[in-house]
């Protein structure tokens, strides 16, 4: 059992947002749909930049492919047009399709013009693979699904084995969503916020790496073997993780990217090394303007940042997405799904974890 | 009324295979399913690679994004990987979520392991926009569909406003599939086939280039104006062209990606500047060997083919990919879907198009 | 001999600029040095995007590489930062290192900080293999031929065998440097100028294409044999061709790769697949603001242009970047060099060359 | 003074070869010229994939750029063919375009026909900023030093303050070369080889990570601050690493790609965030075939490695890259160049650094 006096471990040096979650970020708000029933350990997370319509103020974004073993998609036109279109969506592989449909199926309400007089609209849909807890060949995700995660959005969101994270698996442990955020000061006074949130779906136990400590090897050798990896992962990495980066810095797409790419920085410091079998995709939007759909309302004029004042967000994007992967083992619950198989919390089988951390400063 | 003694312009001067189709190619096969109901006027192509199990025998593959306003789904694994899992579907853009979870099921269907034991399948499916014809808010396109389209695939198959192609529009007139293939020499007595496949929904009328002749400004100012384009094309180029690229010669990942942007040469000379609204996608599959899934079956130990005699290849894609999407139109008849909406095929419109190309060879 | 009163095929539709070249973009100038001396036949030219310090005011810039087989420097620092640093140099193969030492001397004596209190300077420098004509092996160009070529930079500039074109051929023929410009108006009253400028050193001359017509293929069955092409060409394409397009619009670094791409759409209809063996290269450059190097200076808020309206320029691109091809052959003179290798100007070659286009109009 | 008995702290968990350097891989040598006089401090580090000649016989290559910031030449014809045509050049920031012309005159040398019969040769060149130990301004490198670094190739050879490293600085003491390399095992008694070498002259203080260490912050408070960092960077990241990894795997260019990203794993855990004005590059080349220059010759019939078995290398890239970086810290000396600028070696700054790091073991 937790100790409710133990609090997550701490990653790094910025302070954190109020909340430190991407909803630090103002405007942007998490919904999720969580699916738990027997053999069904799924769901959907939504994140919103802002609360207007996508499609007509489309926010500027960015991904970096860490490694390609994935089946998001939408990626080819943030790529060419550096915006967004729909809200951000993620789910299971199998799901993908789906989601993707009520994503049209969405615009389309609110702009019925979609796909005659006006172009079509472009999902966004990022996965990874919950196969161990969930019989992910029942493709048990609806349409209905992403319709309730999107009604749900609020600054306020559970992390952990929720939404799409119900049944993520990291370092043979419950995975799923963890959040962080971190303020950087670009120049004296100006400061802006960087948050992170993963669907976190990765790991050997092994390599896990909390702020610098070789956990995961310590923990390998304390754990039960009857519950943990040894027999869970005897194969190549199969897993995943997204991770979703989000600043009220005036970033264009170009810039952007390069903030996503920060992302995998933080993500090799917990024990990654974007393995073969692991769709590890890092996408960057910013909240500092919109891009209006109609050339008749004008094009913003927000100046950009200057690319010598970059760096302090760029270590704030590394720190977010490493707290936020840390934070997605700390929030989990234990779960049984699929054929019985469980993933147990990190809080259950290393109780112990934050004194440990603490015993271990330098 | 068409004269029967026409034949399609002729682009280039290497000499195609026996079918000018991409199913010259050995073993590769095309399967339609064509949806033409009323205001449903769309449907489902698939490209077989071959014969077998595409995700136990994998084919190497790499695409170029020409212009990447395009929603098609899974091209970040193949660009990781090198190759295909599926066989590669096409429709209209609403129609890729529920084609893509058509491909899982069948994959699925093969191979129970997946997601389970197996990693999960990649979906490829590729689209263009057909609203101007079709009913795109529907969402008509079924799973079924896919299946269907797959059952049917041939060597001999239909070209023109037939399955994927059916509701696309091209040069204001009636576009869809084409394709054509070419035989390049890379030594003397050492020939490879080079077969092209198109989704043809793209072009401005004025730009239309056939075989270098300005066919389009000399048709805009003659066609019949009530049915035709300056009404249809009042904005910028909304469509998308998809380009896909066969051969039998001995290529890897990174030379068949070479081979793909070179169908944008063919593109760009019917008058095509990859306009900014326009999905235009090329991709190209090798079939001289395959890449087993299971390590345990050994990799191939086939020579690539050098690099310094990959030009006729090049040069083979361009031609097969203009004469392709000439094919297209040629091929095309005349549909009346949603709406009322009418594109009449180049036949009607421009029954003398043969003749006006003789009359002004160089 | 020529008929004076030939002018040079018109390609596209377009309106030109006042000059029909790279400087109707306002502020461009062009500069060359010349070598002209026996077995030495190549040179130095440098395009300016303004008449101010390059590092000091930096103008946005992105490149699309169409086929890598080159040994351009400077673009790896253009990808991430979508700005330039210096003015573009042009020159042959082996020149490139001793201009790039030309444009680091230049730049520290205007900034002697440079390398010390501030960051080192990015030489941006293309070339082609002039070997045919030029002793390439000699490495004849020198730093101050870089600088005599920047010196003499104006808004009138020769085009054809000059500065980095003096050695270059082109399908089999004499190339060299060209230059066009056409005017886009992508919305009522709203009109922008492309300049290209190409360094043209590619081409077999079957394959030479003008305003669609298959001049080449004519052209080589006509062609003196003693001269021209087959001996000189008999292995795959070893050439290269340098593609820069200028524009006052007001562009990102994105958008500007985007443009890029249209100069390879125009290359394509001259009968180019992108050659192996050719470096084809495009990089494209804004004059509608500039990136201060210090911030304190403050970033530009001119807005940019709407992607919506970005087809006209597109279109634009790729016209001008055709015309300049063909500019280039048209303003050639015939060359001598390295062992007496002779190139024919191609208005030597084909004197009725304009004739037989005006003869061929559809 | 250093404790003799002190041995190099330990990255991670894999057996390296018997020199832990990247000529572990059979056949791979490594040559320096140092150039250290007053204050030109600086010179030429020479990789050589094989001890033949690197046109003839060409091992295949691909990069990966983690921050482009840098001013290396020869990776746009590394992209798009994948493979090396010369050996690996490494200097500063000023010395590429001499050491680039060095390549060409001993290829040509070696292969008069270069830029005649032959295609030109690709310079192959990295570079770090060394400005502020040496008088970079100078241009001092000349081709004499790269061909004096390429005649000492060795399998044994120094890392530290030699060669190209003579004036980096990294986490404001002393950087330079290092090299590393780990043994892996792909699958049951299949083992490679990874090797790496670093170029290594970036890094902010405060963010030092050693083995997950938070060295850099302890040490930033305990060291001397007359010559120390504070002062030293006060500015923006402004140095770069260049990371090579070599491998006996087969591997394809694509594998390779794939390979040099995993180098960044290894970066981004010591402290760094591939922060903005850093060239961060890491190139990964194979030895198990070579691709003849002449078609003639035919090509390599190795099957490449499944890519399910490729895990095992990436993370020995990553541990070999991590290992090297410490390595460059490792074996420098102190030096003293422009204006009296000092860099200390750690073992002078931070004597007990083996000290603590063994006292704060998990």
């Amino acid at each position: 059992m937790q100790d409710a006096s133990l609090t997550q471990p701490r990653i790094g040096v910025r302070p954190s947002g109020p909340r430190d979650a991407i909803s630090d970020v103002p405007g942007v708000t998490v919904g999720h749909y969580t699916l738990a029933d027997g053999a069904l350990q799924t769901g959907v997370t939504v994140v919103r930049p802002h609360a207007g319509d996508p499609y007509r103020d489309k926010v500027p974004a960015a991904a970096t492919i860490l490694n390609g073993f994935g089946k998001t998609t939408g990626l080819v036109q943030v790529a060419e047009l550096g915006v967004l279109e729909t809200d951000i969506a993620l789910t299971n592989t199998f799901g993908v399709g789906t989601v993707a449909n009520a994503q049209i199926r969405h615009a389309v309400a609110a702009n019925p013009e979609i796909g005659r007089g006006l172009p079509t609209v472009n999902p966004l849909v990022f996965e990874c693979n919950d196969g161990y807890l969930n019989d992910i060949q029942a493709l048990a995700v609806t349409e209905a699904h992403y319709r309730q995660a999107l009604a749900a959005a609020s600054a306020e969101f559970a992390q952990g084995a929720v939404g799409a994270g119900r049944g993520m698996s990291s370092f043979s442990m419950k995975g799923g969503i963890g959040s962080a955020s971190r303020v950087a000061e670009v120049h004296p006074g100006q400061r802006y916020t960087v948050g992170a949130l993963v669907l976190s779906n990765y790991g050997r136990l092994p390599n896990l790496t909390v702020a610098g400590r070789p956990f995961g090897r310590l923990l390998a050798e304390r754990m039960d073997r009857q519950t943990a990896a040894p027999a869970a992962m005897p194969e190549p990495e199969k897993g995943s993780i997204i991770l979703l980066i989000a600043t009220d810095a005036p970033l264009d797409a170009r810039q952007l990217r390069r903030l996503s790419l920060r992302a995998g920085a933080g993500l090799a410091r917990t024990g990654s090394v974007f393995g073969h079998g692991s769709g590890d995709i890092a996408l960057a939007f910013g909240t500092a303007y919109t891009v209006p759909h109609l050339a008749e309302r004008g094009m913003p004029t927000v100046p950009m940042l200057h690319e010598t004042r970059i760096d302090p967000l760029f270590e704030a994007a590394a720190e977010a997405s490493e707290q936020a992967i840390v934070a997605a083992l700390w929030h989990a619950e234990s779960v049984t799904g699929r054929d019985g198989h469980t993933r147990r919390a990190i809080r259950e089988v290393a109780p112990e974890w934050r004194r440990w951390l603490a015993d271990t400063q330098l």
